[in-house]
């Protein structure tokens, strides 16, 4: 399978260098959908719009969804307008919230008024709910069966009524003020016997509110095993789904914010061979910017041990191998518990465990580190330097994985990506304390 | 819903501290199978197992599901032999073969033998394909459909046998010889007019053989949006199915995976507040050593500049400020294009393509942080040291990004985890080159 996709891969782009657009739609009318998109996706944007004009019609929607959100704006523009109008209609109304908030006011207000009555309706609560929340990002095409409903009729329901929900997998009970009583997945429904009533299938089945963040529903999406999380509004009242695949897509599009902040970037929200090189670049600088800028604390805390330095000059050539370590040491601790806040194994009130597992690891590494620079060191020049940069390498990984342990939690509770505050920052950090330190201990043992 | 499991998380740790362990056992028991295994996992080993075994029989088996790798193999060995085989013969043969992997290989081998013929038959053949392989991961119980079959035939094969199967949302169509011909999915049988034949309704599907990355089969079901990816042998016969819920797990793990090797650690593969210290020592200090290791590199390369440190001391203040900025630039260059290729974005052949755009973007920063740079230390020192460190953090950005974006790359075609290779080495690497051309500057600006 893969290979023959890379086949397609090496065959796109040798059309796209020979600008034959006409033998690369043929190409990718044949393709799945995922496939078309991944190939269309290495076009630049003006033969991307061509190529998806001549997509079938049929074919044109669901490559369209597999695109990323900035991608679809952008191919939005390059279509006529009354194709846009029939796109925008035909669309799934979580994807079309997604697409307004990728659109220019003005042009998201135009398509929204252009909608039909019915997916408005659908379409409109659901940008009354915050960006993040799953009450954005949820779908409200579902269908829900009544607790005296029978198995049977539940499956000719789904029969009839299917091909308008996001998913059949997951049932929605609700009573007659359509307040949830309950779910019914189509598992529990096509296993039972036909006479079998709903009341008696359902379970408790994984329930969030509207206003919870759409990672945190998604986890329990797929910690619970359901095909979806069904989304009730402050009243219990049954208004959405996030089924099992929007849930993946949603924890994604999260690891991938996260491993572009931790490290030190904007995710980029499109396909990277696509993206323009100045966008890429917007992406890091005002970060490398930031970091640079605070790491000018370094420069300063060096000038004031300039005179230490000028007496012994030795003691700049460990300063990248002494902040090094420290920078590494604290981005070890800082990605573990990132990440098990991420998966929720961690929260910020276990602040003080996890400072008291981090100074034992810092102090076990530091200690182990210590005795070889210690070693090496004092071999290579003499004792008392090895003395100064064994006590500096247990200092540094203590002091490292501690901050660097603790920064995570301390983010979170304020409010702030835990990847964004944590590993950039922690490198500045441990250079800049990493360095008083190294000075200070050099000034005491060798009385610089 | 979030709150209320933060104070039963509350709760079970204010219960640890009193070791009231019968009030915490009756605390898991109203919990679901999710949140009962994250309550437990914050119970030391001891502890978790005298839980576990108080466990209701029915809930115990699916808390058990819900730990990690690791914590799965530690709980066994604190079971009666009894329970062992029991748990052993109860489990799904995909989460008994990551069980085996776990486990002394003579305990393994036991317990093997200790299964009843069904139960073996389905592992065994798994634990023939190579770890990592779809094979090793993919179920082996699910339902398969004669394309002759009618829709309403495979609804009832569905509510009679579908006890047994893993899932019975994906219904592989295979003909007289077991080959598989297609797939349907329940929806499009629950959907279809009840006389349909399932050889109509059938679709080519996401199929993948046994051997390719449990990773890549992964990404190819949650790619297509279906509810399983189809297994097949090399002659196209049916041999599993993977889920989308186990999609979504083995995704998890990679991302676990590659967010912890971006860090400089190994994966812990248990949750982190019930992993003994020298288990976390373990996973860091082998990356730590490493990379201090290869830090002695840049002890050497200031050595050869020791004369010119002395001559101008002032040169050692930057430092850490340009070798800072390398690493930070390299870093987001490795992360983004390390990401890139996980979702395949990017492939190893593309490296000139990749190498091209990282050149300009470093090119790009390099010139906007050089530019401040000049300024900055010109006016605070004097005009030739701003010319020496701004066009020092050209230089170094340029290089850092185009390094940082092939380094992933190469690793990936040498077949080494991308992850491992890139991050943690190119801040050695761009500490090291950065100096040499500070230095190099200096010595032509300055002339020292």
């Amino acid at each position: 399978m893969q290979n023959t996709f890379d086949d397609t891969i090496a065959r796109a782009t040798e059309l796209l260098q020979r600008k034959d657009l006409a033998a690369m739609s043929e190409l990718v009318a044949d393709l799945s959908p995922a496939d078309a998109a991944r190939v269309l996706e290495r076009a630049d944007s003006a033969e991307r719009a061509v190529l998806y004009r001549l997509l079938p019609k049929d074919q044109a929607l669901d490559v369209f969804e597999q695109f990323d959100a900035s991608l679809r704006g952008e191919l939005l523009g390059a279509l006529r307008d009354d194709d846009v109008i029939t796109l925008f209609e035909e669309l799934d109304p979580d994807d079309r919230v997604e697409l307004v908030d990728e659109l220019p006011s003005n042009v998201a207000h135009r398509l929204m008024q252009g909608l039909s009555a019915t997916e408005r309706d659908l379409t409109a609560p659901m940008l009354g709910y915050a960006k993040g929340s799953v009450g954005r990002r949820m779908s409200p095409e579902y269908i829900r069966v009544h607790p005296s409903t029978t198995a049977a009729q539940a499956l000719h329901q789904v029969r009839t009524t299917g091909a308008d929900a996001e998913s059949v997998y997951m049932l929605p009970v609700t009573d007659d003020r359509r307040r949830l009583v309950g779910v019914a997945t189509l598992a529990d429904v096509a296993t039972a016997a036909p006479d079998t009533t709903i009341g008696d299938l359902a379970s408790a089945g994984p329930v969030v509110t509207a206003e919870i963040s759409a990672e945190d529903a998604a986890r329990m999406c797929l910690g619970n095993r359901s095909p979806a999380v069904v989304v009730v509004d402050s009243e219990h009242r049954l208004i959405g789904i996030v089924t099992i695949e929007q849930a993946s897509r949603i924890l994604e599009e999260a690891e991938d914010e996260d491993a572009a902040r931790a490290g030190g970037t904007e995710p980029l929200r499109r396909p990277y061979l696509s993206t323009p090189v100045l966008s890429i670049v917007r992406s890091r600088v005002v970060w490398l910017l930031v970091l640079a800028l605070s790491a000018i604390l370094t420069v300063q805390v060096l000038e004031i041990f300039e005179h230490a330095l000028a007496a012994v000059v030795t003691l700049a050539l460990f300063i990248p191998l002494l902040t090094g370590t420290g920078g590494n040491t604290g981005s070890q601790a800082a990605t573990t518990v990132t990440r098990a806040l991420a998966v929720g194994d961690v929260r910020p009130r276990d602040i003080a465990a996890v400072l008291f597992r981090e100074v034992r690891v810092g102090a076990t590494m530091g200690a182990m580190l210590g005795s070889l620079g210690f070693v090496i060191a004092g071999l290579v020049y003499d004792f008392h330097l090895g003395l100064v940069i064994g006590s500096t390498l247990l200092a540094i990984c203590t002091l490292a994985a501690t901050v660097g342990g603790a920064m995570p939690l301390i983010a979170k509770k304020i409010g702030v990506d835990p990847a964004v505050f944590s590993t950039p920052f922690i490198s500045t950090f441990c250079d800049a304390s990493g360095l008083i330190v190294y000075f200070a201990i050099a000034k005491l043992v060798l009385g610089v």
